[in-house]
């Protein structure tokens, strides 16, 4: 694996680093850790990468790999910078010959994202986007359970997203995680809805396996002297005629990362929470309310396979996170071994999950503007 | 009291007698419990009020009632009749010197609240409305900490009420509850907005201390069959800028009466679900959550006033109803006596409250139907 | 119902009367309230209760009570004293042809306990005593369950009822319910153990129908100059050979109320905690755990008939002590009317109860002094 | 790295790596995976380990890397057998220069344990047992609380780890962990109690501060045909004269992993549940109960350095494990540098933790043996 940005005092390049190395299959061999060559190289020294094979930036990176043996050089590329540095990395190193695994949102805006997926369908590299939550197993569990029509028809979704850490105007404070996301020229048309708002979209298409159709939002940005939204309310229609309600929120003060949905069905609802996510609540109509829980003996196969430790040994974040990365390995390794991966790991988001992402951006940040109820996404 | 409705197989008058009855302050003393004048008397019969005193309908009970010694009589009237007799009876008591205390919504319509909201005022006569949840102990205290700016400018407000029963079409195997509130002779125009969405409005216009100026609904009928709404999703604007969402379904498969909100100041958060009802959490910008309880030693003079037991003895919907009707009861007693009540016992909703959920009710079915995006009430 | 104790400033006196009242169907007609007769009359004052019938002293209230015609006179009396005044007014009402619903524990200590159950035995009389925690729903519905065998063979008893109000020497400060409970010539032998203990040694034997047979106990009194143990934990062993700990404890700063219970057997176990009582948390050796709810569909009849109101709509300490009240009068108004009443609502704690509990006190406290390891109850 | 056991088909072997492997600062280099020389080669082969460094045996092991130059071979063995193969590689490790972690219990009986105090102390190598649930952030904040005076002096504690797996004869059935477990030759004099029971001690010791100085033990074996206890109730005393309960189980029913620990003081209590392990419940006596939380503001250091990820992302049981594997190699890392390190992490369980577990397990079963009501630890 080759890194491009992550340096030090980043958030998430740490993570996707303890997610690829958790399983002990994925080793990180090179990297353009900054745009600032000499933090890059400070970077690596930390990460105890060799030296030579510290870029000063990914151009240099991908060129650089690709003239190395095949068996030696990277075998992927993991793209952890700010939204408006995802498109041109990940189009080169899919164009050179390189997987891609890229933090969500999956571009700058829609346009890249179209172009993205059709880099990704001629060069038939795999792509991989995180949104690290549907590696959770008890939202596996929860997609299965719905697929196989446990609860019937849904009818009705309830997903949120509430943080409370933009409560006040951090960005002014020099805080980098705050300073970006809240910066239209690095993070896109939206700020809450682009990084939480398209993971509770995410969550609700893939646990529901239906699309939504059109939407009706209210965005709001509260901090005096905020550049984007952070805060959105969103009405939803799916596709089957089920109707949900879709909020992402990063001034709701005093919460942490309450990702969270609600689906209900003709025969019962569920309810998964991200803060305790081995507990899957299943709700029914006419029987008593049942937990399911990560590891439990009563799974989905898709559920079993993405946990690692017996139940009652409570997994997290980085271990859902890590679910990605060892499906996105498991995949290349098997096309490199010319078999077939076995379908219970080949679930990974891909670029279609990110047009979509940005699709959903779009429609929720124009709603926002438009004095029409419903816009079709 | 004297009571309206709530016969034999009736559900929410039965609540309001062991309400009434808890502090053995209100004594049940006549009633016209039904408008068949024998079932009427059964049901007399089987409450133990004296024969004499069961009528054959309201007209009877208040014209007899009248011609009894003040001291003898009826004080004040309970209606707890299905929406569209709720009219007839408080207006007559009302102008025959009766208090009224009537269930909700407060009408069959906007018309007809805005009626009795007039003939209160012209006769003086105090009126109460059973927005029953009003009465928790934690609610009161949710509205002090904000009354008292504890939480800062209110930014975001989340209020749900999700049921499950009218999942299926109940209404036609003839279940008594299910058959009025789904039936527009009875109901009125609303369904699930009008039996609950009413209650969450309130609480939320409660809790808050700030109206709803605008909002946005999708309103539903998921049952094929059924006549009125069974679930609706609300986007809501409040006086001071704050948003917030409202929903309120009775075909959420699997929730019992799940009542709850949410809401967010600039300084910090709480959180209130009736299922619990004794305990509030508080959610900091920088402090540690806090669970406020019931009876404990923290509480706002509103709040500890409304508790009867220690903390840790869980007090619930009776006790919360009960305080409604203790109140009222405290407020007729001191205007008898000439006194002027402690303030602190002077909260019950009112007939203001009454007209309040009757707007919201035209406002978001009217919304419902609406491709406005935003609709005033 | 005539009730000995009770007056003004007394807790559980307040609690019995709520509880009586709650149903609609036991009126308070006559009281001795007090021990001092001025405070009697200023009680009964305020209670309502017809000034001739305000008595001095319990002595007097049977006597005058049993010259009135039988269908004036008081149907039972309720004994709300401290310990030290259960024995003689509940003997004398005995005796006199009245029936009996008193406060636990049964008596100051077992020789009058003992005395008691010869007394009921002899007079026919019914007696009840308010271990007021199994007339919870979900503590019937687990009795249930159990008695049923759905968890299999028990093995195992995990019992608590942790409160921390005697943290500090509150008694020294004049805190009335603190200074009779601590005080040996009022309590009895035990302190923390009579007043809570017998509570959860009595909810265990309900919910398992298990006697306890022996026990080793380690008793503790934390607070300097506290006269009786406010602090106990105790190993339990039952007839069937199933083990189990009990501890109470009036030091656990920072508790409320919080007993609970979790019973396990060959194939699951349940957990109940009084606090959340409206669940019954069930657990599966090979199934998702399950929560039954108060009012929810899937219940014994035993757990039903207990309830007032539909599931989601919290009851709490008053309902529950309002069952042992309900199930009291219906088997004496069954007795008045020469029926059978109906078994479901027969269950209350009786004098057997009371009995046991003061055994159970001799036997911790005798533990608790002894090097021995086990001693027999 | 070198591995002693944890080949194909271990739980704990893999539980270590994953552990070792998160921060990217440790690698497996070598192992002795199996005493069946062709399962550690299949094993070692899986594993990603060089062919020549996959050993037959540790014996071989030490002493071919001790051959090697110091920079190239292994720097510590993690020893990840059953209880009775811990002593022997670990004595020889030590005796070899190696560094050794190794799994709990420390050895087979009390003896071993003191031998390998001994030899810690005589060769100067670093020694780490993986009591790994001390590695949460939250047990670090309860434990520096409490060190700080936050609750007064501390008097009751309550530690229990409840699991349900060994309900069942499974051991017969060939379970691999089951069956080690409960066979007296493997797994030492106790089962439970040495398996989960001298975590449940090692936790109250290490939150506390405070050693357990004589317990009271009633020991049972449930399943019909074990050789070795699956459940036990301990009363505690503590050197301060604390008083305490701490049971064990491998028979409670639906139970998961539910190890958790209540501890209360003069001025509150806390409450940690491994199984929610990033919530610390803080109760006071005067204030509202606090929910301190993994990531949250504020946290102790030694709270704060053991965390990887923003409040509100869970870590789990894996991150708890690794913080004792980091801190392990830190302190190895330090050593070599010849610094200092930093005191917030140089916090690990060591051998004289593991001489107390085994003092523990002496104990217990021998008072469970007992007609003596107190025995000395």
């Amino acid at each position: 694996m080759g890194m491009v940005g992550g340096g030090i005092g980043a958030f998430i390049g740490g993570v996707h680093r303890m997610a690829a190395a958790l399983d002990g299959e994925i080793e990180l061999v090179c990297g353009a850790f900054s745009s600032d060559p000499e933090k890059s190289k400070a970077s690596g020294a930390q990460l105890g990468v060799s030296p030579e094979r510290v870029y000063g930036s990914f151009e240099e990176m991908i060129k650089q790999e690709k003239k190395l043996r095949p068996e030696k050089r990277m075998q992927f590329v993991s793209i952890v910078t700010p939204n408006h540095v995802h498109f041109a990395p990940a189009k080169m190193a899919l164009e050179n010959g390189f997987h891609v695994i890229c933090d969500k949102p999956l571009a700058f805006n829609l346009k890249e994202a179209l172009t993205l997926e059709k880099v990704v369908q001629k060069t038939g590299m795999l792509f991989a986007l995180t949104h690290n939550y549907t590696g959770y197993p008890m939202v596996k569990q929860a997609r299965m359970m719905i697929r196989h029509g446990e609860l019937g028809a849904i009818r009705k979704v309830l997903v949120e997203y509430p943080q409370g850490w933009l409560s006040t105007h951090v960005e002014a404070s020099g805080q980098k995680q705050a300073a970006w996301r809240t910066d239209p020229t690095r993070s896109g048309i939206a700020g809450a809805m682009g990084d939480i708002g398209t993971h509770a979209e995410n969550l609700a298409e893939y646990i529901t396996g239906l699309k939504i159709t059109e939407l009706c939002a209210d965005i709001s940005t509260f901090v005096p002297g905020r550049l984007l939204d952070d805060d959105g309310n969103v009405l939803l229609h799916f596709e089957n005629g089920a109707k949900g309600i879709l909020h992402a929120s990063q001034i709701s003060a005093g919460e942490e990362n309450n990702l969270n949905i609600r689906v209900y069905g003709e025969k019962g609802g569920l309810e998964w929470r991200q803060m305790e996510p081995n507990t899957l609540i299943v709700k029914w109509l006419d029987k008593p309310t049942q937990l399911y829980r990560t590891g439990g003996g009563q799974l989905y196969p898709e559920a079993q396979a993405h946990t690692r430790i017996p139940a009652g040994h409570p997994e997290g974040y980085l271990e859902a996170f890590a679910n990605i990365y060892r499906n996105f390995a498991l995949c290349i390794r098997a096309r490199a071994e010319g078999k077939t991966p076995d379908p219970v790991y080949t679930d990974f988001p891909t670029v279609a999950d990110g047009v979509r992402g940005m699709q959903f951006i779009e429609s929720v940040i124009g709603s926002g503007k438009s004095a029409k109820k419903w816009i079709k996404i």
